[in-house]
Protein backbone atom coordinates (compact mmCIF):
# COMPACT_ATOMS: atom_id res chain seq x y z
CA UNK A 1 0.00 0.00 0.00
CA UNK A 2 1.23 3.67 -0.82
CA UNK A 3 -0.16 7.11 -1.41
CA UNK A 4 0.05 8.89 -4.18
CA UNK A 5 2.51 11.95 -3.40
CA UNK A 6 -0.11 14.21 -5.92
CA UNK A 7 -3.67 13.92 -6.63
CA UNK A 8 -5.08 15.14 -10.10
CA UNK A 9 -8.87 16.26 -9.33
CA UNK A 10 -11.02 16.13 -12.26
CA UNK A 11 -13.28 19.07 -11.15
CA UNK A 12 -17.11 17.71 -12.40
CA UNK A 13 -19.37 20.42 -10.58
CA UNK A 14 -20.16 22.29 -13.93
CA UNK A 15 -21.53 19.22 -15.68
CA UNK A 16 -22.36 16.19 -13.10
CA UNK A 17 -23.28 18.71 -10.70
CA UNK A 18 -25.40 20.99 -12.73
CA UNK A 19 -26.82 18.37 -14.62
CA UNK A 20 -28.61 17.16 -11.07
CA UNK A 21 -29.53 20.41 -9.45
CA UNK A 22 -33.22 21.80 -10.03
CA UNK A 23 -32.18 24.80 -11.12
CA UNK A 24 -30.70 25.97 -14.25
CA UNK A 25 -27.74 28.03 -14.10
CA UNK A 26 -27.93 30.85 -16.47
CA UNK A 27 -25.16 30.36 -19.22
CA UNK A 28 -22.98 33.48 -18.40
CA UNK A 29 -22.43 32.14 -14.52
CA UNK A 30 -21.75 28.30 -15.40
CA UNK A 31 -18.89 30.25 -17.57
CA UNK A 32 -18.00 32.26 -13.78
CA UNK A 33 -17.95 28.95 -12.12
CA UNK A 34 -15.35 27.39 -14.59
CA UNK A 35 -13.41 30.75 -14.82
CA UNK A 36 -13.32 30.68 -11.03
CA UNK A 37 -12.39 26.99 -10.71
CA UNK A 38 -9.48 27.88 -12.90
CA UNK A 39 -8.77 30.53 -10.96
CA UNK A 40 -8.30 27.55 -8.04
CA UNK A 41 -6.02 25.70 -9.79
CA UNK A 42 -7.60 23.21 -11.50
CA UNK A 43 -6.90 21.76 -15.32
CA UNK A 44 -9.29 19.68 -16.16
CA UNK A 45 -12.85 20.79 -15.58
CA UNK A 46 -15.69 18.82 -16.99
CA UNK A 47 -17.74 21.42 -18.85
CA UNK A 48 -20.87 19.99 -20.14
CA UNK A 49 -22.86 17.82 -22.28
CA UNK A 50 -24.24 17.65 -25.55
CA UNK A 51 -26.52 15.30 -24.66
CA UNK A 52 -30.31 15.91 -25.72
CA UNK A 53 -32.00 19.02 -23.84
CA UNK A 54 -34.95 17.45 -23.88
CA UNK A 55 -33.34 14.63 -20.77
CA UNK A 56 -31.13 17.23 -19.55
CA UNK A 57 -32.29 21.17 -20.36
CA UNK A 58 -29.22 21.83 -17.44
CA UNK A 59 -26.90 21.44 -19.71
CA UNK A 60 -28.51 22.37 -23.13
CA UNK A 61 -26.11 25.86 -23.97
CA UNK A 62 -22.93 23.92 -23.20
CA UNK A 63 -21.83 25.19 -27.13
CA UNK A 64 -22.01 28.71 -25.54
CA UNK A 65 -20.07 28.09 -22.35
CA UNK A 66 -17.44 26.50 -24.39
CA UNK A 67 -17.66 29.66 -26.33
CA UNK A 68 -16.81 31.57 -23.58
CA UNK A 69 -13.60 30.21 -22.36
CA UNK A 70 -10.51 30.27 -23.63
CA UNK A 71 -9.45 26.76 -24.65
CA UNK A 72 -5.80 27.44 -25.24
CA UNK A 73 -4.67 28.19 -21.79
CA UNK A 74 -3.55 24.72 -20.81
CA UNK A 75 -6.88 23.46 -19.20
CA UNK A 76 -8.79 20.45 -20.18
CA UNK A 77 -12.82 21.00 -20.71
CA UNK A 78 -13.90 17.57 -21.17
CA UNK A 79 -17.73 17.49 -22.62
CA UNK A 80 -20.07 13.74 -22.34
CA UNK A 81 -20.51 13.36 -25.85
CA UNK A 82 -22.39 9.73 -26.16
CA UNK A 83 -23.08 9.83 -29.52
CA UNK A 84 -21.92 10.60 -32.84
CA UNK A 85 -24.76 13.73 -33.20
CA UNK A 86 -22.90 14.55 -30.01
CA UNK A 87 -19.52 13.73 -30.96
CA UNK A 88 -20.40 16.35 -34.12
CA UNK A 89 -21.90 19.33 -31.38
CA UNK A 90 -18.86 18.91 -29.67
CA UNK A 91 -16.05 18.86 -31.87
CA UNK A 92 -17.98 21.82 -33.70
CA UNK A 93 -17.81 23.88 -30.35
CA UNK A 94 -14.70 23.26 -30.09
CA UNK A 95 -14.19 20.39 -27.48
CA UNK A 96 -10.87 18.25 -27.47
CA UNK A 97 -11.99 16.46 -24.95
CA UNK A 98 -14.79 14.17 -24.79
CA UNK A 99 -16.52 11.67 -22.11
CA UNK A 100 -18.45 8.45 -22.78
CA UNK A 101 -20.13 6.47 -19.91
CA UNK A 102 -21.70 3.06 -19.38
CA UNK A 103 -23.03 1.30 -16.42
CA UNK A 104 -22.22 -1.75 -14.47
CA UNK A 105 -25.43 -2.68 -14.10
CA UNK A 106 -27.79 -4.01 -17.06
CA UNK A 107 -30.77 -2.73 -15.25
CA UNK A 108 -29.14 1.05 -14.43
CA UNK A 109 -28.05 0.68 -18.19
CA UNK A 110 -31.60 -0.27 -19.40
CA UNK A 111 -33.54 2.44 -17.38
CA UNK A 112 -30.60 5.56 -17.89
CA UNK A 113 -30.34 4.78 -21.93
CA UNK A 114 -32.47 2.40 -22.96
CA UNK A 115 -29.98 -0.48 -24.35
CA UNK A 116 -27.87 -3.09 -22.98
CA UNK A 117 -24.40 -2.44 -21.63
CA UNK A 118 -22.90 -4.05 -24.84
CA UNK A 119 -24.96 -2.47 -27.01
CA UNK A 120 -24.04 1.15 -25.50
CA UNK A 121 -20.17 -0.17 -25.43
CA UNK A 122 -21.27 -0.85 -29.52
CA UNK A 123 -22.98 3.16 -29.71
CA UNK A 124 -19.68 4.48 -28.62
CA UNK A 125 -17.40 2.92 -31.16
CA UNK A 126 -17.35 5.22 -34.04
CA UNK A 127 -17.48 8.07 -31.25
CA UNK A 128 -14.05 6.58 -29.85
CA UNK A 129 -12.89 6.12 -33.35
CA UNK A 130 -13.87 9.32 -34.68
CA UNK A 131 -11.92 10.39 -31.85
CA UNK A 132 -8.67 8.96 -32.28
CA UNK A 133 -8.92 10.08 -35.84
CA UNK A 134 -9.49 13.34 -34.53
CA UNK A 135 -6.89 14.04 -31.79
CA UNK A 136 -9.69 14.00 -29.33
CA UNK A 137 -8.95 12.88 -25.57
CA UNK A 138 -11.38 10.29 -24.95
CA UNK A 139 -12.34 9.60 -20.52
CA UNK A 140 -14.69 6.56 -19.69
CA UNK A 141 -16.98 6.85 -16.64
CA UNK A 142 -18.35 3.64 -15.13
CA UNK A 143 -21.70 3.99 -13.18
CA UNK A 144 -23.15 1.69 -10.19
CA UNK A 145 -19.58 -0.05 -9.52
CA UNK A 146 -20.49 0.27 -6.17
CA UNK A 147 -24.41 -0.78 -6.19
CA UNK A 148 -27.14 -0.29 -8.03
CA UNK A 149 -31.17 1.37 -7.17
CA UNK A 150 -32.36 -1.22 -9.55
CA UNK A 151 -30.34 -4.55 -8.69
CA UNK A 152 -28.54 -3.61 -5.67
CA UNK A 153 -24.78 -5.52 -5.47
CA UNK A 154 -23.16 -4.97 -8.83
CA UNK A 155 -20.36 -8.21 -9.23
CA UNK A 156 -16.63 -6.31 -9.20
CA UNK A 157 -15.59 -8.23 -11.93
CA UNK A 158 -18.71 -6.49 -13.79
CA UNK A 159 -17.45 -3.44 -13.46
CA UNK A 160 -13.43 -4.82 -14.18
CA UNK A 161 -14.93 -6.08 -17.44
CA UNK A 162 -16.60 -2.78 -18.37
CA UNK A 163 -13.67 -0.91 -17.11
CA UNK A 164 -11.94 -2.87 -19.62
CA UNK A 165 -14.25 -2.27 -23.04
CA UNK A 166 -13.91 1.31 -22.37
CA UNK A 167 -10.21 1.36 -21.97
CA UNK A 168 -10.19 -1.26 -25.19
CA UNK A 169 -11.82 1.73 -26.83
CA UNK A 170 -9.23 3.83 -26.69
CA UNK A 171 -10.10 5.89 -23.38
CA UNK A 172 -7.24 7.20 -21.83
CA UNK A 173 -9.23 7.13 -18.11
CA UNK A 174 -11.94 5.23 -16.59
CA UNK A 175 -13.47 7.41 -13.80
CA UNK A 176 -15.08 4.79 -11.74
CA UNK A 177 -18.62 5.92 -9.97
CA UNK A 178 -20.62 5.14 -7.36
CA UNK A 179 -23.67 6.77 -8.50
CA UNK A 180 -25.79 6.50 -5.56
CA UNK A 181 -23.16 6.54 -3.02
CA UNK A 182 -23.75 3.22 -1.21
CA UNK A 183 -20.40 1.99 -1.22
CA UNK A 184 -18.41 2.19 2.25
CA UNK A 185 -14.51 1.83 2.31
CA UNK A 186 -13.62 -1.87 2.25
CA UNK A 187 -15.99 -2.29 -0.59
CA UNK A 188 -14.66 0.16 -2.47
CA UNK A 189 -10.62 -0.83 -2.04
CA UNK A 190 -12.08 -4.58 -2.66
CA UNK A 191 -14.03 -2.84 -6.32
CA UNK A 192 -10.67 -0.10 -7.13
CA UNK A 193 -8.22 -3.92 -6.44
CA UNK A 194 -10.57 -6.11 -8.76
CA UNK A 195 -10.04 -3.45 -11.57
CA UNK A 196 -6.84 -2.50 -11.14
CA UNK A 197 -5.93 -6.52 -12.00
CA UNK A 198 -7.00 -5.40 -15.40
CA UNK A 199 -6.01 -1.44 -15.75
CA UNK A 200 -3.09 0.18 -14.83
CA UNK A 201 -3.96 2.19 -11.42
CA UNK A 202 -2.68 5.64 -13.35
CA UNK A 203 -5.75 4.91 -15.25
CA UNK A 204 -7.68 4.94 -13.08
CA UNK A 205 -10.15 7.91 -11.47
CA UNK A 206 -12.69 7.87 -8.40
CA UNK A 207 -15.95 9.35 -8.90
CA UNK A 208 -17.92 8.66 -5.58
CA UNK A 209 -21.44 10.36 -4.34
CA UNK A 210 -21.62 11.70 -0.96
CA UNK A 211 -24.95 10.14 -0.56
CA UNK A 212 -24.61 8.71 2.67
CA UNK A 213 -21.65 10.40 4.05
CA UNK A 214 -18.89 8.35 2.55
CA UNK A 215 -17.33 9.47 -0.09
CA UNK A 216 -14.30 10.65 1.62
CA UNK A 217 -13.50 7.21 3.55
CA UNK A 218 -14.30 5.32 1.02
CA UNK A 219 -11.64 7.94 -1.30
CA UNK A 220 -8.85 7.49 1.75
CA UNK A 221 -9.36 3.39 1.83
CA UNK A 222 -8.62 3.71 -1.96
CA UNK A 223 -5.68 6.26 -2.07
CA UNK A 224 -3.95 3.50 -0.07
CA UNK A 225 -3.63 1.69 -3.31
CA UNK A 226 -2.21 4.24 -4.54
CA UNK A 227 -5.20 5.93 -7.12
CA UNK A 228 -4.10 9.44 -7.60
CA UNK A 229 -7.20 11.02 -10.10
CA UNK A 230 -10.37 11.51 -8.20
CA UNK A 231 -13.57 13.24 -9.67
CA UNK A 232 -15.24 15.95 -7.38
CA UNK A 233 -17.71 18.97 -7.51
CA UNK A 234 -17.27 22.13 -5.94
CA UNK A 235 -19.96 23.20 -2.96
CA UNK A 236 -20.79 19.21 -3.57
CA UNK A 237 -23.00 20.62 -6.70
CA UNK A 238 -25.60 18.40 -7.47
CA UNK A 239 -27.75 15.50 -5.74
CA UNK A 240 -28.86 11.90 -6.51
CA UNK A 241 -32.24 11.30 -8.27
CA UNK A 242 -32.45 8.23 -6.45
CA UNK A 243 -32.55 9.94 -2.85
CA UNK A 244 -33.73 13.23 -2.83
CA UNK A 245 -32.32 15.64 -1.68
CA UNK A 246 -29.17 13.85 -0.22
CA UNK A 247 -25.83 14.88 -1.07
CA UNK A 248 -24.44 15.14 -5.08
CA UNK A 249 -20.29 14.68 -5.83
CA UNK A 250 -18.32 14.27 -3.08
CA UNK A 251 -17.54 18.40 -2.53
CA UNK A 252 -14.30 19.39 -3.77
CA UNK A 253 -13.91 21.38 -0.71
CA UNK A 254 -13.83 18.74 1.58
CA UNK A 255 -11.90 16.58 -0.67
CA UNK A 256 -8.54 19.24 -0.97
CA UNK A 257 -8.74 19.29 3.01
CA UNK A 258 -8.28 16.05 3.32
CA UNK A 259 -5.63 15.60 0.77
CA UNK A 260 -4.00 18.90 2.30
CA UNK A 261 -3.92 17.27 5.57
CA UNK A 262 -2.11 14.21 4.46
CA UNK A 263 0.53 15.95 2.66
CA UNK A 264 -0.69 14.99 -1.02
CA UNK A 265 -0.46 17.98 -3.35
CA UNK A 266 -3.38 18.94 -5.43
CA UNK A 267 -2.11 22.66 -6.57
CA UNK A 268 -5.58 24.00 -5.52
CA UNK A 269 -6.25 26.96 -3.49
CA UNK A 270 -8.73 26.10 -0.96
CA UNK A 271 -10.08 29.66 -0.46
CA UNK A 272 -10.30 30.72 -4.51
CA UNK A 273 -12.01 27.07 -4.53
CA UNK A 274 -14.47 27.94 -1.83
CA UNK A 275 -15.05 31.73 -3.58
CA UNK A 276 -15.80 29.77 -7.15
CA UNK A 277 -18.40 27.48 -5.68
CA UNK A 278 -20.27 30.22 -4.34
CA UNK A 279 -20.86 31.82 -8.07
CA UNK A 280 -22.69 28.67 -8.56
CA UNK A 281 -24.81 28.04 -5.15
CA UNK A 282 -25.78 31.70 -5.17
CA UNK A 283 -27.82 31.15 -8.15
CA UNK A 284 -29.00 27.69 -7.29
CA UNK A 285 -31.04 28.56 -4.19
CA UNK A 286 -29.30 26.78 -1.46
CA UNK A 287 -26.05 26.65 -0.01
CA UNK A 288 -22.67 24.89 -0.55
CA UNK A 289 -22.97 21.42 0.40
CA UNK A 290 -18.89 21.89 1.42
CA UNK A 291 -18.71 21.31 5.23
CA UNK A 292 -15.39 23.65 4.52
CA UNK A 293 -17.62 26.66 2.94
CA UNK A 294 -20.38 25.94 5.86
CA UNK A 295 -18.08 26.06 8.87
CA UNK A 296 -16.03 29.53 6.75
CA UNK A 297 -19.49 31.04 5.70
CA UNK A 298 -21.01 31.49 9.12
CA UNK A 299 -18.00 31.80 11.06
CA UNK A 300 -18.80 34.33 13.72
CA UNK B 1 -3.48 -3.84 10.77
CA UNK B 2 -6.42 -5.51 12.43
CA UNK B 3 -9.99 -4.11 12.15
CA UNK B 4 -12.12 -4.68 15.21
CA UNK B 5 -14.59 -7.64 14.60
CA UNK B 6 -17.17 -5.39 16.41
CA UNK B 7 -16.90 -1.64 17.61
CA UNK B 8 -18.91 0.17 20.63
CA UNK B 9 -20.21 3.07 19.68
CA UNK B 10 -20.57 5.34 23.04
CA UNK B 11 -23.67 7.58 22.18
CA UNK B 12 -23.06 10.93 23.34
CA UNK B 13 -25.93 13.00 21.49
CA UNK B 14 -27.30 13.83 24.68
CA UNK B 15 -24.87 15.53 26.47
CA UNK B 16 -21.76 16.62 24.01
CA UNK B 17 -24.46 17.16 21.05
CA UNK B 18 -27.34 18.95 23.02
CA UNK B 19 -24.73 21.04 25.24
CA UNK B 20 -23.63 22.91 22.48
CA UNK B 21 -27.34 23.66 20.66
CA UNK B 22 -28.55 27.22 20.88
CA UNK B 23 -31.82 25.56 21.59
CA UNK B 24 -32.70 23.96 24.93
CA UNK B 25 -34.22 20.71 24.79
CA UNK B 26 -37.05 20.50 27.37
CA UNK B 27 -36.15 17.30 29.93
CA UNK B 28 -39.31 15.12 29.16
CA UNK B 29 -37.90 15.41 24.95
CA UNK B 30 -34.01 14.25 26.15
CA UNK B 31 -36.15 11.45 28.20
CA UNK B 32 -37.23 10.50 24.90
CA UNK B 33 -34.24 10.99 23.24
CA UNK B 34 -32.27 8.32 25.56
CA UNK B 35 -35.13 6.16 25.57
CA UNK B 36 -35.42 5.89 21.49
CA UNK B 37 -31.43 5.42 21.45
CA UNK B 38 -32.10 2.37 23.87
CA UNK B 39 -35.12 1.21 21.51
CA UNK B 40 -32.13 1.29 18.52
CA UNK B 41 -29.83 -0.98 20.75
CA UNK B 42 -27.13 1.67 22.09
CA UNK B 43 -26.29 0.32 25.43
CA UNK B 44 -23.64 3.33 26.90
CA UNK B 45 -25.54 6.37 26.49
CA UNK B 46 -24.10 10.32 27.90
CA UNK B 47 -26.96 11.62 29.49
CA UNK B 48 -25.75 15.06 30.77
CA UNK B 49 -23.92 17.07 32.82
CA UNK B 50 -22.85 17.96 36.78
CA UNK B 51 -21.62 21.59 35.87
CA UNK B 52 -23.05 24.84 36.32
CA UNK B 53 -26.05 25.51 34.50
CA UNK B 54 -24.52 29.07 34.48
CA UNK B 55 -22.45 27.82 31.16
CA UNK B 56 -24.00 24.76 30.47
CA UNK B 57 -27.98 25.34 30.68
CA UNK B 58 -28.72 22.73 28.48
CA UNK B 59 -27.50 20.50 30.77
CA UNK B 60 -28.73 22.16 33.73
CA UNK B 61 -31.74 19.57 34.52
CA UNK B 62 -29.66 16.37 34.31
CA UNK B 63 -30.79 14.82 37.64
CA UNK B 64 -34.77 14.85 36.04
CA UNK B 65 -33.40 13.29 33.35
CA UNK B 66 -31.73 10.57 35.37
CA UNK B 67 -34.70 10.49 37.47
CA UNK B 68 -36.93 9.56 34.14
CA UNK B 69 -34.66 6.74 33.45
CA UNK B 70 -34.57 2.99 34.08
CA UNK B 71 -30.84 2.73 35.99
CA UNK B 72 -31.21 -0.96 36.26
CA UNK B 73 -31.46 -1.73 32.41
CA UNK B 74 -28.12 -2.84 31.91
CA UNK B 75 -27.75 0.04 30.04
CA UNK B 76 -24.64 2.68 30.59
CA UNK B 77 -25.70 6.80 31.63
CA UNK B 78 -22.43 8.13 31.99
CA UNK B 79 -22.43 11.72 33.20
CA UNK B 80 -20.02 14.69 33.59
CA UNK B 81 -19.16 15.41 36.47
CA UNK B 82 -15.51 17.50 37.03
CA UNK B 83 -15.57 18.01 40.90
CA UNK B 84 -16.51 17.04 43.71
CA UNK B 85 -19.55 19.19 43.81
CA UNK B 86 -20.65 17.69 40.13
CA UNK B 87 -19.38 14.36 41.63
CA UNK B 88 -21.69 14.51 44.52
CA UNK B 89 -24.88 15.54 42.58
CA UNK B 90 -24.31 12.69 40.04
CA UNK B 91 -24.39 10.44 42.91
CA UNK B 92 -27.56 11.65 44.82
CA UNK B 93 -29.00 11.62 41.19
CA UNK B 94 -27.89 7.79 41.30
CA UNK B 95 -25.19 7.82 38.56
CA UNK B 96 -23.11 4.96 38.47
CA UNK B 97 -20.29 6.07 35.94
CA UNK B 98 -18.99 9.62 35.66
CA UNK B 99 -16.56 11.41 33.12
CA UNK B 100 -13.88 13.70 33.18
CA UNK B 101 -12.04 15.66 30.93
CA UNK B 102 -8.80 17.05 30.49
CA UNK B 103 -7.42 19.36 27.42
CA UNK B 104 -4.46 18.37 25.42
CA UNK B 105 -3.38 21.99 24.84
CA UNK B 106 -2.79 24.56 27.79
CA UNK B 107 -4.38 26.95 26.01
CA UNK B 108 -7.29 25.40 25.56
CA UNK B 109 -7.25 23.95 29.25
CA UNK B 110 -6.80 27.88 30.53
CA UNK B 111 -9.88 29.37 28.31
CA UNK B 112 -12.00 26.87 28.48
CA UNK B 113 -11.67 25.90 32.10
CA UNK B 114 -9.94 28.57 33.60
CA UNK B 115 -6.40 26.41 35.12
CA UNK B 116 -3.78 24.57 33.46
CA UNK B 117 -3.74 20.62 32.48
CA UNK B 118 -1.86 19.78 35.90
CA UNK B 119 -4.29 21.11 37.82
CA UNK B 120 -7.23 20.25 36.28
CA UNK B 121 -5.94 16.55 36.79
CA UNK B 122 -5.39 17.78 40.47
CA UNK B 123 -8.66 18.95 40.41
CA UNK B 124 -10.10 15.49 39.42
CA UNK B 125 -8.11 13.64 41.89
CA UNK B 126 -10.54 14.16 44.65
CA UNK B 127 -13.74 12.50 42.14
CA UNK B 128 -11.49 9.63 41.04
CA UNK B 129 -10.71 8.17 44.53
CA UNK B 130 -14.81 8.83 45.67
CA UNK B 131 -15.60 7.04 42.47
CA UNK B 132 -13.03 4.35 43.24
CA UNK B 133 -14.42 3.95 46.34
CA UNK B 134 -17.88 4.28 45.76
CA UNK B 135 -17.95 1.46 42.73
CA UNK B 136 -18.71 4.33 40.06
CA UNK B 137 -17.01 3.74 36.83
CA UNK B 138 -14.92 6.76 35.56
CA UNK B 139 -14.51 7.38 31.83
CA UNK B 140 -12.01 10.56 30.72
CA UNK B 141 -11.70 12.86 27.86
CA UNK B 142 -9.17 14.40 26.21
CA UNK B 143 -9.80 17.54 24.01
CA UNK B 144 -8.08 18.92 21.33
CA UNK B 145 -6.16 16.06 20.42
CA UNK B 146 -5.35 16.81 16.76
CA UNK B 147 -5.38 20.66 17.05
CA UNK B 148 -6.63 23.36 19.39
CA UNK B 149 -8.08 26.80 18.10
CA UNK B 150 -5.73 28.97 19.88
CA UNK B 151 -2.45 27.05 19.66
CA UNK B 152 -2.95 24.74 16.15
CA UNK B 153 -0.90 21.88 16.31
CA UNK B 154 -1.01 19.72 19.12
CA UNK B 155 1.90 17.04 19.74
CA UNK B 156 0.96 13.67 20.29
CA UNK B 157 3.12 13.03 22.94
CA UNK B 158 1.02 15.71 25.32
CA UNK B 159 -2.00 13.84 23.92
CA UNK B 160 -0.42 10.17 25.45
CA UNK B 161 1.12 11.91 28.85
CA UNK B 162 -2.59 13.61 29.53
CA UNK B 163 -4.20 10.20 28.49
CA UNK B 164 -1.84 8.30 30.70
CA UNK B 165 -2.61 10.64 33.42
CA UNK B 166 -6.40 10.02 32.92
CA UNK B 167 -6.06 6.15 33.05
CA UNK B 168 -3.45 6.71 35.99
CA UNK B 169 -6.36 8.44 37.81
CA UNK B 170 -8.47 5.33 37.50
CA UNK B 171 -10.56 5.45 34.41
CA UNK B 172 -11.37 2.79 32.56
CA UNK B 173 -10.99 4.24 28.94
CA UNK B 174 -10.08 7.74 27.43
CA UNK B 175 -11.72 9.25 24.83
CA UNK B 176 -9.39 11.05 22.43
CA UNK B 177 -11.41 14.21 20.92
CA UNK B 178 -10.73 16.26 18.05
CA UNK B 179 -12.78 18.59 19.60
CA UNK B 180 -12.47 21.32 16.15
CA UNK B 181 -12.35 18.82 13.92
CA UNK B 182 -9.62 20.03 11.81
CA UNK B 183 -8.03 15.79 11.99
CA UNK B 184 -7.17 14.36 9.06
CA UNK B 185 -6.73 10.54 8.46
CA UNK B 186 -3.03 10.09 8.37
CA UNK B 187 -2.77 12.50 11.41
CA UNK B 188 -5.44 10.64 13.24
CA UNK B 189 -4.15 7.50 12.67
CA UNK B 190 -0.52 8.96 13.60
CA UNK B 191 -2.18 10.19 17.29
CA UNK B 192 -3.63 6.86 17.81
CA UNK B 193 -0.60 5.16 17.15
CA UNK B 194 1.26 7.27 19.67
CA UNK B 195 -1.24 7.01 22.50
CA UNK B 196 -1.51 2.83 21.92
CA UNK B 197 1.77 2.57 22.58
CA UNK B 198 1.35 4.00 26.45
CA UNK B 199 -2.18 2.62 27.07
CA UNK B 200 -3.58 -0.44 25.50
CA UNK B 201 -5.77 0.04 22.19
CA UNK B 202 -8.53 -1.40 24.11
CA UNK B 203 -9.10 1.42 26.61
CA UNK B 204 -8.69 3.92 24.11
CA UNK B 205 -12.03 5.17 22.25
CA UNK B 206 -12.18 7.92 19.17
CA UNK B 207 -14.17 11.44 19.57
CA UNK B 208 -14.38 12.68 16.52
CA UNK B 209 -15.99 16.05 15.66
CA UNK B 210 -16.84 16.94 11.63
CA UNK B 211 -16.54 20.21 11.38
CA UNK B 212 -14.81 19.80 8.52
CA UNK B 213 -16.43 16.82 7.16
CA UNK B 214 -13.27 14.44 7.86
CA UNK B 215 -14.59 12.27 10.85
CA UNK B 216 -15.63 9.33 9.17
CA UNK B 217 -12.07 8.82 7.13
CA UNK B 218 -10.42 9.83 10.52
CA UNK B 219 -12.38 6.79 12.04
CA UNK B 220 -11.82 4.68 9.26
CA UNK B 221 -7.60 5.34 9.42
CA UNK B 222 -7.73 4.57 13.26
CA UNK B 223 -10.40 0.91 12.91
CA UNK B 224 -7.37 0.11 10.72
CA UNK B 225 -5.45 0.00 13.74
CA UNK B 226 -7.59 -1.62 15.96
CA UNK B 227 -9.59 0.83 17.92
CA UNK B 228 -12.81 -0.34 18.73
CA UNK B 229 -14.84 2.15 20.56
CA UNK B 230 -16.30 5.30 18.86
CA UNK B 231 -18.14 8.25 20.20
CA UNK B 232 -20.50 9.58 18.09
CA UNK B 233 -24.04 11.75 18.04
CA UNK B 234 -27.62 11.06 16.78
CA UNK B 235 -28.54 13.27 14.06
CA UNK B 236 -25.11 14.89 14.41
CA UNK B 237 -26.21 16.60 16.96
CA UNK B 238 -24.27 19.74 18.04
CA UNK B 239 -22.17 22.30 16.27
CA UNK B 240 -18.26 23.99 17.54
CA UNK B 241 -18.48 27.10 19.18
CA UNK B 242 -14.99 27.93 17.17
CA UNK B 243 -17.10 27.46 13.65
CA UNK B 244 -20.76 28.71 14.29
CA UNK B 245 -22.92 26.74 12.04
CA UNK B 246 -20.66 23.98 11.19
CA UNK B 247 -21.14 20.65 11.77
CA UNK B 248 -20.93 18.77 15.64
CA UNK B 249 -19.95 15.29 16.35
CA UNK B 250 -19.86 12.85 13.72
CA UNK B 251 -23.72 11.17 13.31
CA UNK B 252 -24.18 8.23 14.78
CA UNK B 253 -26.40 7.18 11.59
CA UNK B 254 -23.59 7.69 8.95
CA UNK B 255 -21.00 6.14 10.89
CA UNK B 256 -23.40 3.08 11.53
CA UNK B 257 -24.07 2.79 7.90
CA UNK B 258 -20.09 2.54 7.52
CA UNK B 259 -19.60 0.12 10.20
CA UNK B 260 -22.34 -1.91 8.63
CA UNK B 261 -20.77 -1.71 5.02
CA UNK B 262 -17.40 -2.89 6.77
CA UNK B 263 -19.02 -5.73 8.42
CA UNK B 264 -18.45 -4.66 11.62
CA UNK B 265 -21.31 -4.93 14.12
CA UNK B 266 -22.41 -2.65 16.38
CA UNK B 267 -25.88 -4.08 17.41
CA UNK B 268 -27.70 -0.94 16.53
CA UNK B 269 -30.70 -0.45 14.44
CA UNK B 270 -30.59 2.18 11.87
CA UNK B 271 -34.20 2.73 11.08
CA UNK B 272 -35.11 3.21 15.12
CA UNK B 273 -31.47 5.11 14.98
CA UNK B 274 -33.23 7.86 12.97
CA UNK B 275 -36.50 7.91 14.55
CA UNK B 276 -34.86 8.59 17.73
CA UNK B 277 -32.58 11.34 16.39
CA UNK B 278 -36.04 13.17 14.83
CA UNK B 279 -36.95 13.36 18.35
CA UNK B 280 -34.23 15.60 19.09
CA UNK B 281 -34.53 18.08 16.17
CA UNK B 282 -37.90 18.14 16.17
CA UNK B 283 -37.08 20.43 19.25
CA UNK B 284 -34.16 21.82 18.44
CA UNK B 285 -35.29 23.85 14.53
CA UNK B 286 -33.09 22.14 12.31
CA UNK B 287 -33.05 19.23 10.12
CA UNK B 288 -30.75 16.10 11.41
CA UNK B 289 -27.07 16.80 10.48
CA UNK B 290 -26.88 12.78 9.39
CA UNK B 291 -26.17 12.15 5.54
CA UNK B 292 -28.80 9.54 6.49
CA UNK B 293 -31.42 10.65 7.81
CA UNK B 294 -31.50 13.62 5.10
CA UNK B 295 -31.43 11.27 2.22
CA UNK B 296 -34.78 9.30 4.10
CA UNK B 297 -36.38 12.26 4.90
CA UNK B 298 -36.39 13.82 1.79
CA UNK B 299 -36.94 10.61 -0.63
CA UNK B 300 -39.99 10.61 -3.15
Amino acid sequence: MSFPRRVRIVEVGPRDGLQNEARILPTERRIALIQGLVQAGLTIIEAGSFVSPKWVPQMADTASVLAGLDLDAGIAYPVLAPNMKGYSEARAAGAREVAIFAAASESFSQRNINCSIAESLDRFRPVAEAAAQDGVRLRGYVSCVLGCPYEGDVPVSRVRDVSQALMQLGCYEVSLGDTIGVGTPLKARAMLQTVAEAIPMAALALHFHDTYGMALANIFACLELGVSVIDAAVGGLGGCPYAAGASGNVSTEDLVTMLDGMGIETGIDREALIAAGQIAVAGLGHPARSKLAAARAQAP
